[in-house]
């Protein structure tokens, strides 16, 4: 497994593979690996001929009382579970190669997709998001990209973005890894203490009582918020941001469900904010 | 010279050529071709193997009260001069390819290089030019692209874009191809009637009056503002809408020359709104 930080090295890796007819999957991260972004990379390790993970955490999608400088940091161990998973080639560029000096450039998403949800709360979020994939599309230059289902309105936006600027990647979301109880993997689950990750199942919980009805039936998106909002009454300790019930392209709420929606949930447990969704389909 | 208008026979094109190892040369144009389109092809011509021109008029680089649907569409003629030198593709997209159905994605340049000068009167017309060129940039995947000196400022925000993004693109700006009168070329020259275009010269007279004082040691923006002011004074029909004495990369107004400057001037003869520039070097 190659650790490349120099873009120049990163061209020339990916400018071998291609002239060799291989096809490259690329995982984007912000390191803190878990089993969520290792199902990423199995994936792309099926697919394709060779995979390249891309370790950077982006300063431009956090906001500014956010925890970018607190974000876990954990390059010698994510390496090692790269290596483990076979991985080609680790890319972990230096921030003035992503954001060179006088960098001005954005990518940004307008509408609904990006006005909506997390951007409620993280108003510039998105455009640092879609930003720097756009980059990291540019100089890895993959066939294909996998994101997590965890972060879904992330993955809505950067399939618009990716379509409309004509990138030809192939966008693959991959299903949420939970833990057994429950609990969707996510780097920011190591801030939690014994106390708080009981109460982060309220998330999984409301989820799941939102399937069980959509399983008898229920096809109302009122009805739908109800039954996660009783499972959050349980759990006085947690700040809900939101709980919606939406199309899963559009992300216009569902009054009600025809085909299928994504029941969309943000919640702060203490002072860590938590996502999760569920997609429910007849 | 095959004209190709689907993004899939485009992306065969390009890559046959690059599995060739091909070099790329791209110039991409809203069409009404003139000398100055045609010299950007000759340095494509003379630096690369494939050369691509794409035609192809912007909608979102206009603004709401400008000349869209009056610029002029001359397809066939277009075609013509570029088989006469020997292009080998043109790109002549749908409308839909460029801006798909939901289309919502962005790129912009901010910042100074995006909100002075042209951008004061239109200021939209950037992240058109910048969103359209991402994207042609993303279909044709060219090793150079080619600009003309005279779209001065988009020149400079199309550099700041490309290398903000990772673009493995070279940006080659070609000077300003004139008639021997001195008028630059423009396909908005056709709107002149014969009056007009006696009246469109103060735009580069301004401009030789000024690089002629330079030439005698006048270092002063603000003297060498005057000389192409003075100029304009004689031309009593003539609405200008700026002239500017610019640091030539970040296009800050500048009081006094050191190494060099761009004169920079914007003028309305009747209905037609005209550019011109010329770069002042020790």
């Amino acid at each position: 497994m190659r650790i490349i930080e120099a873009e120049d090295e990163l061209r020339t890796a990916v400018s071998a593979a291609r002239a060799a007819e291989k096809r490259i999957g690329f995982v984007p991260t912000m390191g803190a690996l878990h089993q969520g972004h290792l199902s990423l990379v199995s994936a792309a390790k099926r697919e394709c001929d060779l995979v390249a993970v891309s370790i950077f955490i982006n300063p431009t999608q956090f906001g500014p009382n956010e925890d970018y400088d607190k974000y876990p940091r954990t390059l010698n161990e994510d390496t090692k579970l790269l290596a483990g998973e076979d991985v080609d080639l680790v890319f972990t560029p230096a921030r003035e190669t992503i954001y060179p000096e006088g960098c001005s450039t954005w990518v940004e998403v307008e509408g609904l997709l990006t006005r909506t949800l997390e951007a409620a709360q993280r108003p510039e979020h998105f455009r640092g998001v879609t930003t720097v994939v756009a980059k990291l599309f540019q100089l890895v230059a993959p066939d294909v990209a996998y994101f997590g289902r965890k972060d879904f309105q992330q993955s809505v936006v950067i399939r618009r973005m990716t379509h409309d600027l004509c990138y030809p990647i192939d966008i693959q979301v991959c299903e949420t890894i939970r833990d057994p109880d429950g609990l969707a993997l996510s780097s920011r689950n190591q801030y939690l203490n014994e106390k708080q990750r009981q109460q982060a199942l309220s998330l999984s919980k409301g989820l799941f009582a939102a399937r069980a009805m959509f399983e008898h039936g229920e096809r109302h998106g009122d009805a739908l918020h109800v039954a996660v909002q009783a499972v959050f009454d349980e759990y006085a300790d947690v700040s809900v941001d939101y709980i919606a019930i939406v199309d899963p392209e559009t992300l216009e709420p569902l009054e009600t469900v025809v085909d299928r929606c994504a029941v969309l949930i943000a919640a702060r447990v203490g002072q860590t904010r938590l996502i999760d969704n569920l997609m429910l389909e007849n």
